[in-house]
C-alpha cells in the first residue's frame, strides 16, 4: 500500500482485517516500527475521532506527530495552476505540499468538500494535490469524496458484532439541519460492496449518492421496508448529490427510533459521529443497548494503526 | 484517587506533599510509569500555566499527550439531555467524551464558569458530564467552581517558603477590571483548611466566597487589620458570589501595594497568574524580592505531577 | 553559543555548517542529548516551514517539545512597563516569560513586526524581552528585524550547490502585493557578509535595506546588470526601509523570470517561502529545474537542529 486515500486502495481486505484485530489485542507490538518516522497531520477543517484516534494510533507505533490547522496555524494556500498570486493566498499548494513532505515520511490531511463544486470535489482537488506534488504516502483523514479510515474502523466493527455468517447490513439516510458531505457513505458503500454481507441502502427518492459508487447496490426507498430483518442499521446524513450540496428533504419520519428499530433481526445501531440527537437517531435507540457507536469510534484507532503498519512495513521493503 | 477535580479528593495531603517534593528533586525517576499511557487535555478555555505544566508533567512522566482546543479544532458540544440537536451544537457531550476516553487513559479538562447560571457552575456541569459518562479518571485543569491543580502547587510553595511552624497566610480580595471565576479562590480556602496554617480571608463588605466553603474560615472585612503579622499575602479578584457574577466593587484601595506589605511580618506575594500589574498588585511589590509568584507557578508542573502520579499508580494497584 | 537571535551569534560559521551537514548525513546520531530536555515554541505569528522543521529537529535530537499559539490559546500579553493593566491585556510578558522558562531548556519565538514603529521592530522588543526575563537560552523563531534560522539553511544550501569556490550570489527585490518584513533580507545579508561569495544587492531606488546592516555591500539598482553572472538568485520582498513599511513600488518587470535568469550563470533560484507565483517569481522559473526552493527548506531542519545542538552542547560543558 502507498497512498490511502479511497477504500480502492485496499487490495486484500481480509489481511488487513486481521491485522487490525492483532493490533487491537497487542496495540505497542510494532512500536520499534516507527521509530524515527514523522507523521504530519494537516487540517482543513475541525476533528475529534480523526485527530485522536490518528495521534494515538502513531504513538501506539512509536512515531513522531506533527499536528497542524492548515487555516489558523499557516499560510493561506492557492490550488490554481498558473494564479497570478496577489490576493489573500500567500502560498501555493505545490510549495507547501513538498516542503511538509521533506520533514514527513507519511502525508495525512482532511479536507471537507466545497459542496457547491461537484467536479472539484470529486477530483479530492487538495489530497491530489498533495500526492501530485510528494512522492511519500498520503492517506486521507476524510477528503471531498471518501473517509476511507471510518470505513476500515465500520467494518472492523460488524466483523466483531456480527452473529450470522453474512449480516443484511442497512444504510439508512437521516434528517439533518445542515447539508453534509458524501464522503462518508460513499466509502461506507465501497467497503460493503468489497464484504461479505447482504447489503441495503435506503433513502428519500432523489437522494440517491453517485450511482459510478452505488452501481449495483440495493436501493429500497421504503424505510420501514429496508430495515426489515436488518443485522445492522447504518445512519448517516448526505445532502442532495443530483442537486449538489443542496438540502431537498429534512423529513423527521426518516429519524432512526426505537419503533424503527422494532422492525429489525435487533440490529446493532451504527453511526460515524459526531450524531445530531434526536434528528439522525433519537435518544432512546442512541442510548439504548443495541447502540454500538462508542465501540464503533473505539476502532477507528486500531483501523488507522493497521493502515500505517501496512503503509510503512510496505516502505521498508 | 480516581478523579481529582477538587481539593476534596485528596485524602492524604501530607502523603502528597511528600511525593510532589520527591518528583521536584527528581522529575524523571518514575519515567516508566506513564509508558503507553495517554492523557487527554481538553481546553474550552486560554491557557499557558496549566497547559504547558500539564504537558511537562506527562512528559516526565513518560506519558504520551495529546491536546484538543475544543471549541476551535473540534464541534460544538450540547450539553443538555433531550435536546433536539437541529441548532449550532454538532455533538454531544455524552458521545465526545465516550470516545475521547477510550482514546486516553486519563482526561483532563478546563472549563470555565458561565458567571450567569450559579446553580450550573457549582454543579461543575461540563466536568461532571464528563465523568458521568467516561470510567477513566477525569481531572480538572480548571472547572467553573475550583481549581485543585493550582491548590497544591500553592500549598507546596507555602511549605517551601515558611519560617514558622505554623504561618499566617491571608488570602486577599483585589481589584481588576473584568468579572472573573470563584474557582481559584474556593480551591485555595478548602486547601488552607486542610493545612496546618492561621488562615484569614480578607475582602469588601458583600463580596463573600460561598459560605459552604469558607464555613468557620475567619473573615476580616478590613484589609490593614488582615495584613497584621501576616507570614504570605495571597492576592486574587473574583466577582461578586451573591450578585453573582457582577463587578461590586473596583476599589483601587485594595491594590496590594508596598505600603499594605509593610504591615505584614515581611510576608511572601503570592498569586496564581496572570495578574494584572497595578490593578491587583503594584509593580514595586510584584517584582520585589518577597514576590514568589515565579516558583508558584514553577509548581504547577510538579503539584501536577504528584497528581498523575497517584492515580497512575492507583490504576495499576 | 547562549541565544541565538541574530546571525551576529554566529561566532564560527564554518564549523556551524560542518556540524550541520554532519546532522544531515545521520540526523538521529545526538537523540541522547535531548534526553528530559524540553523546548517550547511560541508562536504570535503563522508558520509552516519555521514550526514543523523545528519540531522536526527536536524530535531528532530526542527533546520534548512544546507548541503554543500565545494569540489564540493563551492570554493577551502587555509588554510596556509599568502598564496600569486594566484594558485587554491580561498577563504582562515579565510574568509569561519566567513561567514558561522554567517549564522548558529552550524557548524559541516567532515575533513579527509591526511595520509602523521602527524603533520598537528594531529593538526587537518582544524577543528581548524574553532575553530580559529569562535565564534560559532564547532562539529566533523569525523576531522583528532578523531570521537567522533561515540564513543558516541559505549558506547551507549554497555551500551544497555552488560550482565555483566563490560563486556570485545576488539578492534581488521583486514584487508582493503586502508589505512584508525586513527580517529575512536583513539576515540573509549578514550571512553573505560572512560567507566567501561575491555578493551583491538589487532593487528600485528607495528600497534600500537599513544602511547598517547592508555596510558595505554592494547594491546595484539595474537588475538586468546586477544578474549578470550570478550563480545564485536570491529572491525576496521587503517593504519600504525608509518610508517605513510602506509599500512604494509594485513594479512587476522586478519579477524573477526566464528572461532575467538567462542573464545568468544558469543561477540556481531561491527563497525563503511562502512565495507568491507570477509576482515574487514566474512559474518557469520556480517549476524550473535551477529551482532549488525546495531543498533549501528542507534544510531548515538540519539548520536548525545543528543550532540546537550547538546549545545543548553548550549548556553541558
Amino acid at each position: 500500500m502507498k497512498h490511502f486515500t479511497s477504500v480502492n486502495h485496499i487490495d486484500d481486505l481480509d489481511e488487513l482485517l486481521l491485522l487490525a484485530k492483532q493490533i487491537k489485542s497487542d496495540p505497542y507490538a510494532h512500536k520499534a516500527l516507527g521509530t524515527n518516522k514523522t507523521i504530519g497531520l494537516l487540517f482543513f477543517n475541525p476533528s475529534l475521532r480523526t485527530r485522536l484516534s490518528t495521534q494515538k494510533a502513531a504513538a501506539n507505533l512509536g512515531m513522531n506527530c506533527i499536528t497542524l490547522n492548515l487555516n489558523t496555524e499557516s499560510w493561506s494556500l492557492e490550488f490554481e495552476d498558473g494564479a497570478v498570486m496577489d490576493g489573500a493566498k500567500s502560498e501555493h499548494i505545490k510549495e507547501a505540499a513538498q516542503v511538509v513532505a521533506q520533514y514527513c515520511d507519511i502525508i495525512a490531511i482532511r479536507s471537507f468538500p466545497t459542496l457547491t463544486d461537484k467536479e472539484k470535489d470529486e477530483a479530492e482537488y487538495v489530497i491530489n494535490a498533495f500526492i501530485k506534488a510528494v512522492s511519500i504516502p498520503v492517506i486521507s483523514l476524510e477528503g471531498s469524496s471518501e473517509h476511507p479510515l471510518q470505513a476500515v474502523a465500520d467494518i472492523l466493527t460488524i466483523q466483531e458484532y456480527k452473529t450470522l455468517q453474512k449480516p443484511k447490513v442497512v444504510l439508512t439516510w437521516a434528517p439533518h439541519p445542515k447539508a453534509l458531505p458524501h464522503a462518508v457513505p460513499n466509502s461506507f458503500v465501497k467497503m460493503m460492496q468489497k464484504a461479505n454481507v447482504d447489503f441495503v441502502i435506503t433513502h428519500p427518492e432523489g437522494y440517491e449518492l453517485n450511482p459510478e459508487i452505488t452501481q449495483n447496490s440495493t436501493i429500497v426507498y421504503n424505510q420501514d421496508k429496508a430495515f426489515e430483518n436488518a443485522d445492522f442499521i447504518y445512519a448517516k446524513n448526505w445532502s442532495n448529490y443530483n442537486d449538489y450540496g443542496a438540502i431537498t428533504s429534512q423529513d423527521l419520519s426518516w429519524m432512526v427510533t426505537p419503533e424503527k428499530m422494532a422492525l429489525t433481526n435487533q440490529a446493532k445501531f451504527m453511526h460515524c459521529l459526531p450524531v445530531r440527537r434526536n434528528q439522525i437517531v433519537s435518544d432512546a435507540v442512541l442510548d439504548g443497548e443495541n447502540s454500538i457507536v462508542i465501540p464503533q469510534a473505539n476502532n477507528r484507532t486500531y483501523a488507522t494503526q493497521a493502515i500505517l503498519t501496512k503503509i510503512l512495513q510496505d516502505e521498508k521493503s
